[in-house]
């Protein structure tokens, strides 16, 4: 059972050695595999409502869960790729983020989220 | 310090709640928002080389961290709102990939990547 | 004045020429170039309702048509660097969805859009 | 044949209405139809060296054709609803361009795209 970041990336990591990929793996062509799974998450979303967005049946539920984690499988292979701890740095994205919409000033203010 | 994606989602929907912007983050919504910075990822990459791509500088290293942890805090807040495991999801979309690219017929076999 | 498609292409190749930065428009980067602006479209409208997204302000308009401009510009390159003539290929698409999708069984059958 | 940009918005704004899809086309969904199909085209090349993004067989020339198709058919439908004039907005877009990035200076200077 993987039970965190560090032993997805482990886990890919072999996953691509034993296949020969990592030459496939530059940062420049995992943004780009990245986005298109993105994309395949939009598609699910792109012709229902916000309602119904929330509304999946156990099929469409499967089917969106396995694209969330294309894009973790991606996210988390660039991040080996670059050395980078996602943790710490989501960390310091939520610092910046806390700092630059202080909760007081935000609360019910906005009819229209901001950013 | 967060020290798991259960902490991050914990973290993110406690900011989300502060803020009363919980009615902006449909599936829908929060999808949009995860490829718009899946997006600033590949910018940073666009007009680079695949090895230039290996080569940030501190200052473009930092930022690229950032674009990441944005991807990864919207992830997490999908994750949060359609009740997703996404690390129970990788290791289910992992086990469909090694059926489906078996090692020993891939390695070095092929001149491109499948898929 | 740009008065087609033909003419926006000898536009962007000269402006292109001009600045020697033909060599960075390989088709892959052009394609990351072109998601890169089709997000930043994605990022006007992704905290609005589908309604609000019809109900543009002349500030948020004029935004939105400039990004709109941006993913022709660079599909307008693309398709200069690739040889496509794209009505024709817009054409095509449309003969394969006609096909796809035929008028009398889909008017007001589904619930949803399919595809 | 469709000869012009005008006439691609008329003969898809017909496919639209009837198939009864209208109500589907808000420019918010349009614009999450259009970013999936960017992400289409994106994902022919991410395996693909630059060089090889530009030496495609006829086969993948011609599925790329379709997928670039996609794009300029969901820009052209996003520019219908919200009655954008695309090219006037291409004109002004390059105006912008060509005063941000002077000819002179940029000649040969950057090792890297600016932008």
């Amino acid at each position: 059972m993987i039970r965190s970041l560090d032993e997805l990336r482990a886990r890919l990591r072999e996953f691509t050695e034993v296949r020969d990929w990592s030459r496939f793996h530059s940062p420049k062509n995992l943004s780009m595999a990245l986005i298109a799974e993105a994309a395949e998450l939009v598609e699910h979303f792109q012709w229902r409502s916000e309602t119904e967005s929330g509304q999946l049946s156990p099929e469409e539920r499967a089917a969106v869960e396995l694209e969330m984690a294309d894009v973790l499988l991606y996210l988390a292979q660039l991040a080996d790729r670059l050395d980078v701890d996602l943790l710490a740095a989501a960390e310091r994205k939520m610092a910046l983020n806390e700092a630059k919409y202080p909760a007081a000033s935000n609360r019910g203010a906005a009819p229209r989220k901001p950013g």
